[in-house]
């Protein structure tokens, strides 16, 4: 990278289906340079996370997708460099959404500081940031679990199931992880203390769900859909409660699968069993950030909830690793790290 | 019928799809006679509710099935014409579920006196019980419809459905009745107060209802499924709220239509507009049922509920009545009038 550099990777085309090599393009510019009231940021690191697909489409949604041509979203942990802002200083580090690139201008609105001694700056992206945030606030307001039920959450070794799994264990739950691998699996009975572990490869996987779950399911949090979906639905008991976070396995879906057309049974199993099944993005709770920073991160200092990482080197990376977060391939939080 | 007569209807066998008269057997036994700490009741009215075609079936669901030979189950408002309990004396009007039948005994625990001069005593079955009741908690707890909110309801001239659409008026949101035929969507305009009505059987519907839902849908009370739900969730609005009550258009499916699986679509849609879908049966709530004799006994008495019947007579008549309720024939809240 030369001196006056700054590289930025952009929607190169809309994919239908798999996003493949030929749909990024990385972009070369000069280093914007601050104006008043502005701050210049270094990206250190980068998250990559599913809803980046949903961006890429210009489907109608929660949020703007990505114009071609625009940088792909992300948000990012940066460290000022130069600073027309008084409350900022070079060094400082902040949490931003500034996206794939190694440099970015900011009026300060949407900065948040960090404090390196409070946890690394990194897990602002991961468990005390958005995907940790996402479990807590799915849980506490729609999962809503009690001492004794089960709890089943997919993509388990992941930056929200993993912490939706050990947000559940505190609350005296019993927790069925689902990932996919036998490492995985591994690591979610010996070391975030799951009392199953299921591998969705494994063509048992409904019939291990269920002996997994002698006394039902109370709170699926849905994160995957597919065939993961398929085996639990039948599982739920009378009141059971599904936050709907995300369907991974269907993001890349260009048209739906043949039939039966089950919405009828879908209705029918809401109806019959007194379900709740209930979509949120993160923001519909932002009042309650609060209480998640401050719960979440004595829970991290105590160790009472852990975290793993999966670290990508190098922006130029970012395309290939965030195809691969598509098919399962990272294990732990998927973190690009920048510089 | 004789002086010691008492007939029953009983189920014969279980319907595979649409229940035929063959499914269900009229019988003659002699008038029961009460023990000790029994009341004798004579059936006046009896109501027949979609509900009752779950119970013809052995599938699981919130209550047992009726069994071969049994008879079947249903809300009655009787006179009680001997009492071996101090409580009740011959002529007291009482609701009960005593089912398809001319005579019944109880033991008083499931019997609630009725107040002639509160209303006519049949609402008991319909607008003050539990067709009412179902409308008015399922708004109250989960489709909770605020001012300006556009409300949809289908089935909307029946028990339930009036009731909805009514209560949403009463909370000040735009409402959008979906019945079948002409007759039925002038009821809506001009008796009920509706904004808007929508004959399902018009193949325009999906784009009338488009039409009569400019702002989208808040709440959509599901009674009915099938092509009222394909037509209904596309304009469902960011956080609008579904409460699942009955989907009578797939009672009696037998295999699910085919294909496209749209259950991937319609996980896609709760996620990206956090949309709400909830099941229940009037009985979730029953912690309020109070609030509801109170509140809806005054709207009645006010006249801010109106509510029609459709008046079947004898007994011998009901299972043709039901098979007609299953597919829309009634006008209004379907009752038996049996003596």
């Amino acid at each position: 990278m030369s001196a006056n550099e700054n590289r930025r990777i952009v929607l190169a085309s809309r994919p239908e289906g798999e996003p493949k090599p030929e749909h990024f393009r990385l972009e070369k510019t000069a280093i914007p340079t601050p104006k008043d009231g502005e701050v210049l940021l270094r990206n250190l690191w980068m998250s990559l996370d599913p809803y980046m697909r949903g961006r890429m489409s210009a489907a109608k949604s929660y949020a703007k997708p990505v114009e071609i041509g625009e940088p792909m979203v992300a948000g990012t942990v940066s460290e000022v460099v130069k600073s027309n802002r008084p409350e900022y200083v070079p060094g400082d580090i902040v949490f931003s959404y500034t996206g794939w690139m190694d440099y970015a201008v900011s009026n300060g609105s949407d900065l948040r500081k960090l404090d390196p001694k409070q946890a690394p700056v990194q897990t602002a992206l991961g468990v005390l940031g958005m995907p940790g945030m996402t479990a807590y606030l799915g849980m506490r307001n729609i999962g809503m679990p009690k001492e004794g039920e089960t709890v089943v959450v997919a993509a388990a070794s992941g930056p929200v199931g993993s912490f939706v799994g050990q947000y559940a264990k505190l609350k005296g739950c019993r927790v069925v992880g689902i990932a996919g691998g036998a490492d995985k699996c591994k690591y979610l009975l010996d070391e975030l203390g799951f009392d199953a572990a299921i591998d969705h490869r494994d063509p048992e996987m409904p019939k291990k769900l269920t002996a997994a779950c002698p006394k039902g399911i109370d709170v699926y949090f849905e994160n995957v859909g597919g065939k993961v979906f398929d085996a639990v639905f039948p599982l739920l008991n009378q009141f059971a409660r599904v936050p709907v976070c995300g369907i991974i396995a269907h993001y890349n879906d260009v048209t739906p699968p043949p039939g039966p057309d089950r919405t009828g049974m879908l209705l029918g199993g809401i109806l019959r069993r007194s379900l709740t099944m209930r979509g949120f993005i993160v923001w519909d709770f932002a009042a309650q950030s609060g209480d998640f920073y401050r719960e979440a991160g004595q829970w991290l200092r105590e160790g009472r909830i852990k975290y793993r990482e999966d670290i990508v080197t190098g922006l130029e990376n970012a395309p290939e690793a965030f195809m691969g977060l598509l098919k399962g391939k990272n294990f732990g939080k998927l973190l690009v790290k920048i510089a």
